[in-house]
């Protein structure tokens, strides 16, 4: 059964498998990494990636954090006074190339005593051109991912993300979505599983995006549309993300939280995009099928 | 005795003044103007300037809506249902030259019916280098506005704009404050007197600033920290400006809202800035007395 302990350890080596392999994959970049320590318990190990032949700019973050339950976290999660324990590992990547899809993937488990714990997290990823056949082959692997929980997983998963991964003031999906999930507690063997196949999914998605997408052509043109469509990730991450203001609102890491930003990004007053551009805003929709394709 | 007409008008032609005089300052742009209407009541009218000479991106906005109160209104306010009527100006100048500081003033009116009304606005003013100087004429412009309201107006108002204009997770001000006020509703023609010179001292204050720094030189260096700094406006407008987040919450237009986004803006973890940028850095504090100078 895991507890604490072997959820910590396993992250952390989650953490420590894909920075080295995304090291090998990037073949020019090494991460730095910085150790911190969470003054009422607890700390984490950032590592920035940041100059990269395939990465531009991106974090790959495990934090292990306890002591008492913040006021903050009391009030949104409906708690009573007590310690808790939270563990998780955050990723964030932003590509040189316009052509690949920028990546997030979380795992999170938290705990309050043998009775209160769940585990959450997701996959979503936003390419600054929106491919169907990438799309299908990324949804497929989280399908697989789910399938092996429940029947059901995936699809209540994948909805999930599309609600949440959504910009209510642009109308639009912050990408081709993914899956996401909560307060996880059904079963807990079970579910460790689930989230140990999430967090193993990563690296072959992203092998898989690299491998279509870092060797493809692109100019100018598509450079000032992926500074634009940074922007829209980082109104999202800013503006709507819960995981992002919590921390900011509870005096977390500002330099590991925001390790989501983008390298650069662009904005510029009513944008009108050519026909190229514009067919990925029309696939910024919720409650696209991307494997059967509708 | 102002009322709904009387101040809408002055709006609008401290709109159409302001416009003028920035076309006329920078000598080399020409506004866009788009008129738009809200569908529960009233409407605006947005102005751009983009690619200037001297303003790279921004905005000088008028508008005015009515309708029934909107429940997130209601609730955050704390006021019955009822119809209410809202008219302001808003403005956000994004100069090319670091040398130059971001602007951003707002004056507005609110009113449900006449026992219920009330003033708010600011000005402040985000040096992307502080000059001391500077900061010393333009709070001496706005204590002079102040002084003409109430004895105690200045410091309450400049307070006011330290907290308001403030980044707790960087524990930063967003640059050399100003003042910032709401709720005013003591006395409707001698409050109404006060908002008119706050919008007056607009373009006494922006022509000082240009005039003081507009041909300054800079290079590659001096660029790069304005796109840092540009970032710390963007986290300060999306995560913590109420106005920004109400807009955005409560259906309004977006490009409108959003007009005071920088053009550009440039993330680096852990960015150590060098002595002259830490120098301003050092000077994005609360409390600071610009005008004796402490």
């Amino acid at each position: 059964m895991p507890n604490k302990a072997i959820v910590t350890d396993w992250f952390k080596s989650l953490q420590d498998d894909i920075c080295k392999q995304l090291e090998t994959l990037d073949g020019d970049i090494k991460y730095r990494e910085d150790l911190w320590d969470r003054p009422e318990g607890g700390g984490g190990r950032t590592r920035v990636f940041q100059g990269g032949d395939l990465i531009e700019k991106g974090g790959v973050n495990f934090s292990a954090v306890e002591g008492p339950l913040p006021e903050k976290i009391r009030n949104a999660l409906k708690l009573e006074q007590a310690d808790f324990f939270a563990t998780g590992v955050s990723i964030v990547l932003h590509p040189i190339s316009p052509m690949m899809p920028i990546i997030h993937m979380n795992v999170r488990y938290f705990e309050i005593d043998e009775n209160t714990w769940w585990f959450g997290g997701g996959i979503d990823v936003t390419p600054h051109y929106v491919k169907k056949d990438d799309a299908k082959a990324f949804h497929e692997i989280l399908k697989a991912a789910c399938d092996k929980h429940h029947a059901d997983s995936y699809p209540k998963y994948k909805k999930w993300a599309d609600d949440y991964f959504y910009l209510p003031h642009r109308q639009e999906t912050r990408g081709i979505g993914g899956i996401f999930f909560d307060r996880l507690n059904q079963d807990k063997a079970h579910d460790w599983e689930f989230v140990k196949n999430v967090g193993s999914s990563f690296m072959p998605i992203y092998h898989m995006l690299t491998t279509n997408n870092r060797t493809l052509p692109y100019a100018e043109e598509e450079l000032g549309w992926q500074a634009l469509r940074r922007s829209r990730y980082v109104e999202f991450n800013l503006v709507w993300d819960k995981g992002t203001k919590f921390g900011l609102d509870t005096n977390g890491r500002t330099e590991s939280i925001l390790m989501s930003m983008p390298p650069i990004a662009r904005w510029e007053y009513d944008y009108q995009p050519a026909a190229r551009e514009q067919a990925t805003l029309d696939l910024l929709k919720k409650d696209i099928d991307w494997i059967i394709g509708s």
